[in-house]
């Protein structure tokens, strides 16, 4: 495992990665991989090392990534769920993370359902000069950047297991289909796909894709696409990334039914035929079996990733747990 | 700790367990019981392996032993408690439990308020082929396998502490008490007590024990009796179980009141005069004072084994988790 | 790390400690404080020794402080929170503490919103003549003994870092002030100070400081002064220690509004000036900023020591847990 390359204190977003610093995550975490095909699927690494997971915004699968990524570590965790929190107490925020800075983490994974929380914690550890690492694990509408260093795990490994790399995504054509407008997951992964030199095409209904994203799209010329409709985004797509629906969209009145939104943009076998042959569809989880992607699907083994993304997920967790805590030697 | 005749991959139901198998249990948490014994209650068997456990019905005791179980043998832990789950967000159970396998879980401790729910996530590993191993710690009124073992556990070892087997029970009279009709343990309890040779006595009011039992009666002649008073059953027994009282049972109208339950049904030190010298009383708690036992008997340890079950528990849930663990090899 | 002098089996007040006592404690934490400025801060100190946090009322920085101190000694460490506990189904405190006991619990730590819970709980267990130590962590408006002993320790270590001692604090003057009437912590704070000889002079609105507390005063002669008004407790303090102000005695109209107390009793760089130069800061946390302390003052660190006291929190701690835990040896 070599990180000579990596000088990141800490992961908040994936706007500035460079190519060099996703290939050193890629190739950590396929380091990792092998470890967890082990029967001790445990290493000394971060022995004595605090993590603290601190999930302002409730989460079970993104929580339970992480705490095990940090176990297989060999770290201590702590976990801290706001429902049972000082923050009904009326502390602030910041005084909550100096806390847990004081009690001597050296890594906060961070969840706030506000944009910028955890900018916010890293500005104010980095005003105070202590080594802590922050690494935001979701922040509101703005970024959640190890579920898209996860995909784009997912699908490096694919398409080269011995040595994933981000150059394997040159001149791929990448669907997003779904809730873009409310989804940090599909910011970040806009960020790591066009960086990679992927096609990212966007597909959603016009109320979940604003017309604001044209501007996104003309800073990337040639990188980025909108689509207003599913088919030109799926045809000859290489990847399809589905996003989870809120349901709390719908009393928006932002979509007219789940099952209109399946009959419109929900993936099924018919529609998969528009892409590439061996197409992959991938989703963050957790799915609405029957809205964003058919049961069919979801069970195929043929089409969905969505279980080797939980997988790699650990790997690529133990990866970023590793980069930010080795520099604390 | 032999167990070379462990092939059994999931635990769901004490139905066709073997006395070869109950055997098997017994001396394997006996060596822990022995290991639980020593200043430092630890050992390494299995180091690096993940037990998952997922309450989706809420539990303090049953988890933390569970939880303390799986430390003691050195694996990772994971806790799942629905309140804080995607359940809410509206992925299927199934789904939750790949999410975990994919994570790269062992063994998935799993309660759930509805009967069935463990039989049909083991199907489902069967299904997909995988290694995961499947215990159920509580299905609605369906089974409480860990609970009847820490029972059996608890009983052989009085009668004999150096070869706790189930032969000790032949032709012992133990009766269960209480709401039979909703009881998981009892349920459990009736497989393994009946398996084990004893005579079982179900006594309890006749909405706590309807006819329909009879059918179990007449499948085990000779093995299970049926009485709508307590006195029967009490008379010349060697150990008591007395079951836990929902409260909500009164709302439903199937008991009048805690009050003139515990006149008719509860457990106290006159009553006890009945059965046999050096009669036991067990209880799976937590107990209802009063209500199932008097607060005397509870305290007397000449009567009650309450103590002796929860420490029973962590050793039977090690033996459990070693036996499902160790075949991983 | 001597603690020869060390017999105490429960930690529930601070009302009989001796200065030995305190001193041994002071000086053990001194050695993990040296522990925790390691790379790697963990030692095996407790190895297969079970750490149950109790908490009947929540908590979440008490708790990841014991939690953390317990991994740092390499317990097991099991989590109550009642939320989810079987308190609502019926069970007793006691009998909810007798069930950890049997599952091998080593050190209980107790929070309880009433006082007295965590005393007779520790009763209970030495009734039954068993080796379990238990230690206060808050209860209801009684005592508080780690937040007091990791506040002397804070104190202690900033007059003399390589040896703290009690006898540093003899004819200091220590202010405390805010919501006394309220405050567990003020009162352990009361018996660690005055018995180490320093001078404290307590200050609050008559109503966070009623009358009955000049008793107090009378049975320390010299050593604990009362003020209605903030001042004279200010006028030459070495120290000053405010307390939480709980926003619930608004509605209970003890207090006019958060902003009328600020104004009477909040500290402030212009109202520190009264003190000693060098004069510093303490509060428990979590802070309400701009109420007891401005917000300036808060993040002065030539005045605060509220990080220290986190820092010293997770030291003190391991200290407590280590003195109880070895007397099992």
């Amino acid at each position: 495992m070599s990180n000579t390359t990596w000088t990141r204190h800490h992961i908040l977003s994936l706007a500035d990665f460079t190519t060099a610093e996703y290939d050193t995550v890629l190739q950590t975490a396929a380091s990792f991989q092998e470890v967890l095909s082990r029967r001790t699927k445990k290493v000394p690494t971060l022995q004595g090392q605090v993590v603290a997971n601190l999930f302002f915004e409730p989460s079970t699968r993104t929580r339970s990534s992480f705490e095990l990524a940090a176990k297989r570590l060999s770290a201590d965790t702590l976990n801290f769920a706001s429902a049972t929190s000082s923050i009904t107490k009326g502390e602030t925020i910041l005084d909550t993370a100096k806390t847990y800075l004081a009690m001597g983490t050296d890594i906060m994974v961070i969840r706030h359902r506000e944009a910028g929380v955890p900018v916010a914690i890293a500005q104010e550890m980095d005003r105070l000069g202590v080594k802590v690492s922050v690494l935001n694990a979701g922040d509101g509408q703005h970024e959640h950047p190890s579920q898209a260093l996860l995909d784009l795990f997912t699908i490096c490994t694919l398409l080269d297991p011995d040595l994933p790399r981000v150059e394997l995504l040159k001149e791929k054509k990448i669907a997003i289909v779904g809730d873009i407008l409310h989804s940090r997951v599909a910011r970040s992964n806009i960020w790591s796909l066009t960086a990679s030199g992927a096609h990212v095409h966007l597909a959603a209904p016009p109320t979940l894709l604003p017309k604001l994203f044209l501007d996104y799209a003309n800073d990337k010329p040639g990188k980025l696409f909108l689509h207003w409709e599913l088919e030109p985004a799926l045809q000859d797509a290489d990847f399809v990334m589905t996003l989870r629906l809120q349901k709390e969209r719908m009393s928006a009145h932002l979509l007219p039914s789940l099952r209109e939104y399946h009959q419109m943009f929900g993936m099924t076998h018919s529609r998969l035929q528009l892409c590439q042959p061996g197409v992959k569809v991938l989703h963050p989880g957790p799915v609405n079996r029957g809205v964003e992607i058919s049961s069919e699907v979801m069970d195929d083994p043929e089409f969905s990733l969505i279980q080797s993304q939980v997988t790699s997920g650990v790997a690529v967790r133990m990866a970023l747990l590793y980069l930010l805590g080795s520099g604390k030697a």
